[in-house]
């Protein structure tokens, strides 16, 4: 106690002026942060050192259980499990998600989207008025609170927003288009959580729902929706089919999923050779083999779904009530439309597309770190290689602004580059640049890979400096 | 049926390579976005036209359930009831919370912090080891899944995160200090919600945990935490108060309140007037009138509490086998702290002490908007003044990039000046430019009120830049 008080006096000079006054501040003592000047793998909590056993115990679990991005992910240490389909996220895959939120961000407003946040609480009254409270079964999470008042954690929220929407008096015409969304965790009680983050039972989605004043006004915003969708698939460098998809629970008149074509999806499509047509299995005959739009053949591929949009017509405003007002200032029911992406999700599928069997590769716009520097191991003939590294990582982060943050120094120089590499190709990085052989050539040249073409490179600083400036960041 | 094939062919010029060759890349038609080229208060989904009468029907509760950043918030439509301690959170306070988010992101990262994402669901086992499963009573919100497996709502993470750290076996003394926090939404079953998002059953929070190798190393990052806290305050123009605070369910040994001074504050502190000494009242005898220091004389006063500090020592890395390894190899205990921010609560603060009782004011850094212009009214004598005002909103744009999505044109010039600057005060942007008189001046000179300090200049649209070029966006 008397420690305390001591240290709270030194720490506190200025705070000397009666407190009654309330003109104090609090002034702080600066001491010298542990932040290192380079950011440096030792101090990142990467479990990248697991032994390998513990690993093994994570993944003792029926086959059809595990998939490629989950062993990936739980032995790089970016996810963790906590509760069967309940994940940590560990920092490197809470950076690549950031960075998927700005892209997604910067699309949804492109469009006119407005963000908002709706509570995760919603009460068992709102849903039943849908009569989904009821429909959804066992995969609601539901719950009472200490007035026994009973409440499901949204696993989306058409009536959250309707409820919202309709409460708001006088919504005019002239505010239609509207388009609203939200990033936040959403809740599925899952039957059978698997594949790690591809289907778990808590989950970041982006949902928007839009409001028009007519079928037609609808329809285009849906097209808009569903562009502002390509262009993120596209900018993650995705290949990608937008099929025709079931309207499942939520209902409506149309809908659309985007897959990821990929062996452990769990949609199974039905794809024509011939034209465009592409549609999920579930929206058509199954012993269909023809195209209905060219009669070509259809071929059967699985996908894993990352977006799913729906045209709602007037099924949940109607129920709520959603009016706004004409310019005669007539009451008419809005036109909905409600659009999902998987965000937790798509990071999964990114991994599960795009790595190989022992390596992780991310979309560049994405991956948590663009960067990683490998100087030589302690003791080699390369050693004085360490301080051009060191020179490098500084040059870079001042001639590239957008790099600042984005490369990671392995200074466990204990190990051999070899090593480094591997745990290098376990994270994902789209460059690694290596001090190998050429770094004591004069001028020193540096061994960059980039991962996600498998090009090797030998650059001196200023050629690295030149190929990183290319880089994109959101 | 056939016209959503037709517009599908249509959308999909490019999707001709057969299907299963997984060349195929999806292209998008661009159409022209709903998006206005400036942005429009019109366009925006700010629910302040709500008739005066649906307003005070939301107020009508008992006093002790209001305040007034409860009142302006709801009037503003910043946020929205749905139930009772829960709320929506509309477009403009989702832009603050963002903002706030990157200053502590900033602050926390300056430290060494390092951000993960624990889940929300927490299962009871965990909770029972810790034996807070029993102690928090009926704060906890409690659910059970498919498989009636029990699980909490994490309303604070020790549990959680000393479960993930042990579970990490071979902790080397090297990696700590180990600074982890997120930035979550958290829940908790107060038994009476109120006051809007200063005291609500869903809130974000920004909660850290550290792990240190002795009581030292713990003391020291517990400053150096404390430090950062004192800067996110500092930087949002806050005066506030550090006091020493009780531990409460959390245990631990060394606590600290920081403190907001505010007559609705829940908190009853005692702060010394002859030195820096201040404490909660829960942590001093209740009759006790001098200071333990300096025995001069305590005054008390209210406060918000905006943060709150844990020294924690062992108290769960015991309970939970939180383990790193010595140099030589052997584990040992590591010393834990914890350490909270109100995320939602620190914007609800902001507007209880910064605001008058009928004009929203923000912390400059947060506002969710910095600029709101407002053109001449219709059929004004000034009213040529509107396309002076449209190409200032695209000087500054060019000129101030970080102004870039930071103004807000009121384009409803069916109203008076007057009554947009009411909305303009009643949503507090820090900056109002009005059209004025003197824009139909040579050169013309808009009107720019600045909302924190009360001033009112007169500046030519070089000015006008001039002064919005010293504005900092986080
Ligand atoms: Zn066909
Ligand atoms: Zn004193």
């Amino acid at each position: 106690m008397e420690w305390l008080l001591r240290r709270w006096k030194e720490l506190l000079p200025g705070l000397t002026t009666p407190a009654l006054q309330k003109q104090y501040r609090y002034r702080c003592y600066h001491g010298s942060p542990h932040r290192a000047k380079r950011l440096v793998l030792s101090q990142l909590f990467q479990p990248l050192n697991l032994p390998e056993d513990s690993v093994v115990g994570l993944e003792s679990k029926p086959d059809d259980l595990t998939c490629k991005s989950q062993r990936l992910m739980i032995q790089a240490g970016l996810i963790y499990p906590s509760s069967p389909g309940c994940y940590y996220y560990m920092p490197y895959t809470v950076r690549a998600m950031e960075k998927l939120v700005k892209v997604i961000d910067q699309e949804m407003q492109a469009i006119g989207g407005q963000k908002l946040n709706m509570p995760s609480l919603n009460s068992a009254e709102l849903w039943r008025t849908s009569g989904r409270w009821d429909l959804m079964g066992k995969e609601l999470f539901r719950l009472a609170d200490r007035h026994s008042k009973e409440y499901c954690l949204g696993p989306t929220h058409e009536e959250t927003i309707a409820d919202l929407i309709a409460s708001q008096g006088n919504l005019s015409y002239k505010q239609l288009p509207l388009l609203l969304y939200q990033i936040t965790r959403k809740f599925r009680d899952e039957p059978k959580p698997r594949f790690g983050l591809l289907r778990s039972r808590e989950f970041y989605m982006k949902d928007m729902y839009t409001f028009d004043t007519c079928e037609e006004a609808a329809r285009q915003t849906y097209s808009l929706v569903c562009e502002a969708y390509c262009n993120v698939f596209n900018s993650l460098g995705f290949r990608f089919v937008k099929v025709q998809a079931d309207m499942g629970s939520i209902g409506g008149s149309m809908s659309h999923e985007f897959q990821l074509p990929a062996g452990i999806g769990e949609d199974r499509l039905m794809i024509c050779s011939n034209c465009s047509f592409s549609a999920n299995v579930e929206t058509i005959n199954p012993d269909q083999t023809d195209c209905p739009v060219c009669k070509g053949k259809l071929s059967e591929t699985k996908g894993i779904e990352v977006g799913h949009t729906f045209y709602l017509g007037t099924k949940y405003s109607s129920v709520f009530n959603v009016n706004f007002h004409t310019a005669q200032n007539k009451p008419v029911l809005a036109e909905m439309g409600c659009y999902g992406l998987g965000i937790t999700r798509i990071l999964a599928a990114s991994i599960e597309v795009l790595s190989t069997e022992d390596s992780i590769r991310w979309p560049t716009l994405i991956a948590p770190y663009q960067v990683c520097l490998i100087p030589p191991k302690k003791g080699s003939r390369e050693e004085m290689g360490a301080a051009l590294m060191d020179n490098l990582y500084d040059s870079i982060v001042e001639a590239v602004p957008q790099i600042k943050g984005e490369g990671v120094l392995d200074d466990r120089t204990h190990l051999t580059i070899g090593k480094r590499l591997k745990d290098a190709n376990r994270l994902g990085y789209p460059y690694v640049i290596i001090a190998g052989k050429k770094v004591c050539d004069n001028p020193p040249e540096f061994e960059v890979w980039n991962q996600n073409t498998g090009e090797i490179m030998f650059l001196t600083k200023e050629g690295v400096i030149e190929l990183l400036s290319k880089v994109q960041v959101p």
